[in-house]
C-alpha cells in the first residue's frame, strides 16, 4: 500500500485542550528527542519530517468564539487543530507515505482516522485503548474530547456545528477495540447497539493476544489497509505509569510490543498514532513502543 | 441459582487463629473500609450486611478446654467459630443469596464450602490458592488448621472430636485447585489417592487461563453451583505481597480477575470467600479483587 | 537416559573471559552458596561436585600465546578453559549423570554442548537466550566469544586454529532457540540460510509457553536426549536484573520456570547449564531457576 521508497511521515501534534491535564502536549518532544527519527531511518525508512513540532497556540480561540455544547469542553479549539491535522494525514496517506502522528491526546483521532479514511475508503481501525472514547455530546460525564472521537467519526449522537468539516466515514464495522477495561455505561450501549467488536483486557486472557489478532484480521478482511490508533493507557501502569488516565489489568509491555509488529507484519500498516505521551512517561519506553512497528522489516 | 432482587450478604469473619501471624483478621474491616459494600451498591446488588465485624474473641476457649489433637493448634476455638459461621452462611444461601465471606484465614473454608453444601448439595468448589490447604492432623508439620480445611470437608484423617458438628459431605470430584506451587509431599499423596483435579501454576502456564477455565467447568459440570474460595496468596506476591505465606510465580492480577469474572458470568456463582487478607496489603487492592465478581453484570 | 541412582554432577565453571565484564565469574560460587546443592539432594538427587569452583586463572595465556584472530579476544584463553571443562562434561554424561554447568559466560557453551555431543551424539540442544551467540570471527562487532558458541560449534566461519580440539559436530537441525529478541544482522543471515528453528518473544506471545514446548518437542524428535543452555538473559530484566547483556520484554519468572519443568518432565534432559549469572542477581533466584528443572520429580 505504501510508496518506494518506504517513507515514513512523521506528524507531532503538541496539543492537549481534548483533556484537562497538562503534560501530553510534550509527547512529540519527548518522542523526538528519545531517538525515534534516528531509529527510523536505521530501520530502512526515508523519514520525513516537514514541521514535527508546530504550536497550535494560535488557532486558540476567543473564550466568546468558543461554542457551546452541553458539557463538551473546547469544542472550537479541538476542532481546529484536528481540521489542520486531517489535510496533513490526508495528503501525507495520499503520498503513499505511512503517516505516524505523535499526540497529544487522543482527540485527535478524529483527524488521524478520518484523513486516512479520505485516502484509503476501505480502511480498517485498530483501536488500543483501556478507553472506548466513544462518548458523545450526551452521555459524556467529564465533557473531554478525547472521550469521544470514535462516535464523532461515526456521526454518533447529536450534530455539533464546529466539526461540520469531519465527514462520519468510519463504519461501526471497520473498527476493532483492544484493550478496553474502564468503559461507561452510556458507552456500553453505544457498542452494542452498533454491535462493535470489543477485545477487553478479559477477552486478550481469555484467548491470549496471538488469537486476539488473528481474530481482528479475520474480522476486517485480509486486504484492507490499516489504521493502528495506540493510546498508551492501553498498557498496564506498570509498563505506562504516566499518562492521563491509568487502569490497572493492561496490556504488558510484549503485548503491547506484539500488536504493533503483529499489524506491521501483514504488510497493510499505512497510518499510526501514539497517544496520550506524558511527560513523566519513560523517554525510552515511548520510543519503543512508537517505532516497534518497523522493527521487523 | 440467586433469589431476586440480587442480594449479596457480607459476612466478616475477624479471625486468624487458624494461623500463626497476627494481622488477617483485620482483612474484612479492610475491605469495607476500602468501600466494597458501595462498589456492590453500584454493581445493582442489594447489599446486606447484618454484622459485618463481629468479635468472636468471647469464643476463645480456656487453655483446659482446648483439646489436644497431635499437632493442632486452637482446635475447639476454630471450631466453634467456623460452626458459627457455617449457620449464617447456610442460613444466607438458603434465602438465595450471594454469600460473601471476608476472612479472616482460610480454616474458614470449612465453615463456608459446608455451609453452601447444606444449601446445594451439588455445589462445585474452586479453591484458587498457591497451597492444597488438604493436610491432616496426621500430615501437618504446623499443625495451622488453616492448612487442613478441605480434608476436614472431606472426612479425610483422623476423626477430631471438637469437629463433628462437621459434616464430610464434600467429595473428591467436586473441587477443583487452581493456582497451585507450594504444597507439602503428604498432601500430594492425598491428592493424588484422592484422585483430585488440580491446575498447578504449571497447567495455568501450559494452557493459559481461559482454557484452564472451561477445563474446569467441563469437570465439574455446566449446571453446578460454584463456590469460589479465594485466597489472595494465588497472586503474586508482586500483587498481593501482604499475606501470610507467599508463593512465587502466582497469578498475575488479570489471571486472578479473570478467575472471578468468568465464574461470575456462569450465573452460577452462590458463594465467595476471600482470606488471607493482611493489612499491609493495598486496600484497594483487595477490594477490587472482592468485589470484582460483580463486574460485569 | 540417566544411570541409577539418578546423579547430578555440578561443574562449576569461574570465567568470564568469553565477554568483557567482570562479575559473572562469581555465579557458580553464588548459586552454590545459595544452597542449590541441599535443594537437590532434598529432591532426591545424588549430588557430585568433586570440584565445584576450580580457577582456571593458570590456563591463562601470556600476551604473546594470545593469537590473533581479527576482533575476536582471548581465543586461546577460552580455548584452553572450554577445552577442559568439554572433557569433564564428556565423562559425566557417560556415566550417564545429569551434567550441571553453573557459569560463567555463555562461551562455555562450546564445552557443554560438544561434551554432550560426544557422549550422546543425537543430542538436541534447547539454547533459551535474549541473543542467538551465532556471531563468528567474521561477522563479530564486539569480538566476545560468549556472542559465537553456536556457529563454533557448528563450523560456521573462518577455522579458528585454537580451538583445533572443538569437532563441529552440531547440526543445524539439532537446536532451538527459545527467547530471542536482539539478533544482530549477521546472525539473521547465519539463521535464516541454516534454516535455524527460533522462537522468539513474539512467538511465545503468539503461541503461549506451552505451545511453544510441543512444537519444539515434535521438532527435535520425541526420543532424542535434550541439552539445555539457560542464558539468564532470556528472562525479563525485571525478573533477572544483573546479567551483562539484558534486553527488555523477556521471558517471566513463571515462563523461565515452566521451560525447565517442562524439559525435565520429558525424561531426557541428559546435560543443562546456567550462565551469564552475575553477583547483583538475587542468590535465592538464580538458584531456583538452576533447580526447577527437577521439582517434579
Ligand atoms: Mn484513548
Ligand atoms: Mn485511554
Ligand atoms: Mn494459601
Ligand atoms: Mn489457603
Ligand atoms: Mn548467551
Ligand atoms: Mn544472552
Amino acid at each position: 500500500y505504501l510508496s518506494q521508497p518506504h517513507t515514513v511521515e512523521v506528524i507531532g501534534v503538541s496539543f492537549s485542550a481534548g483533556q484537562p491535564k497538562e503534560g501530553c502536549e510534550v509527547g512529540p518532544y519527548l518522542m523526538i528527542k528519545a531517538g525515534i527519527l534516528d531509529q527510523l531511518e536505521k530501520l530502512g525508512w526515508v523519514v520525513e519530517c516537514p514541521d514535527a513540532l508546530p504550536s497550535y497556540e494560535h488557532l486558540q480561540p476567543d473564550e466568546e468564539e468558543e461554542g457551546k455544547y452541553g458539557l463538551l469542553k473546547n469544542v472550537e479549539y479541538v476542532s481546529r487543530v484536528t481540521e489542520k491535522i486531517h489535510h496533513k494525514l490526508k495528503k501525507a496517506a495520499k503520498k503513499g507515505h505511512l503517516a505516524l502522528t505523535l499526540g497529544g491526546d487522543h482527540s485527535i483521532g478524529m483527524a488521524t482516522v478520518s484523513g486516512a479514511l479520505a485516502a484509503y475508503p476501505d480502511l480498517g481501525v485498530i483501536w488500543v485503548d483501556a478507553h472506548a472514547d466513544i462518548n458523545t455530546a450526551e452521555t459524556t460525564e467529564s465533557g473531554n474530547l478525547h472521550g469521544c472521537p470514535v462516535s464523532f467519526l461515526m456521526g454518533i449522537g447529536p450534530k455539533i456545528k464546529a466539526f461540520d468539516w469531519l465527514k462520519p466515514t468510519l463504519k461501526p464495522n471497520k473498527i476493532v477495540y483492544i484493550g478496553l477495561r474502564d468503559v461507561d455505561a452510556g458507552e456500553k450501549k453505544i457498542l452494542k447497539e452498533h454491535n462493535i467488536k470489543c477485545f477487553s483486557m478479559h477477552d486478550v486472557d481469555r484467548y491470549g493476544i496471538g488469537k486476539v489478532m488473528e481474530q481482528i484480521y479475520d474480522y476486517l478482511g485480509r486486504k484492507t489497509p490499516i489504521h493502528l490508533s495506540f493510546d498508551v493507557d492501553a498498557l498496564d501502569p506498570s509498563v505506562a505509569p504516566s499518562t492521563g488516565t491509568p487502569v490497572r489489568g493492561g496490556l504488558t509491555f510484549r503485548e503491547g510490543h506484539y500488536i504493533c509488529e503483529s499489524i506491521f507484519e501483514t504488510g497493510r500498516l499505512v497510518s499510526m498514532d501514539m497517544v496520550e505521551v506524558n511527560p513523566e512517561l519513560a523517554d525510552d519506553e515511548v520510543a519503543r513502543q512508537a517505532t516497534v512497528n518497523v522493527n521487523n522489516i
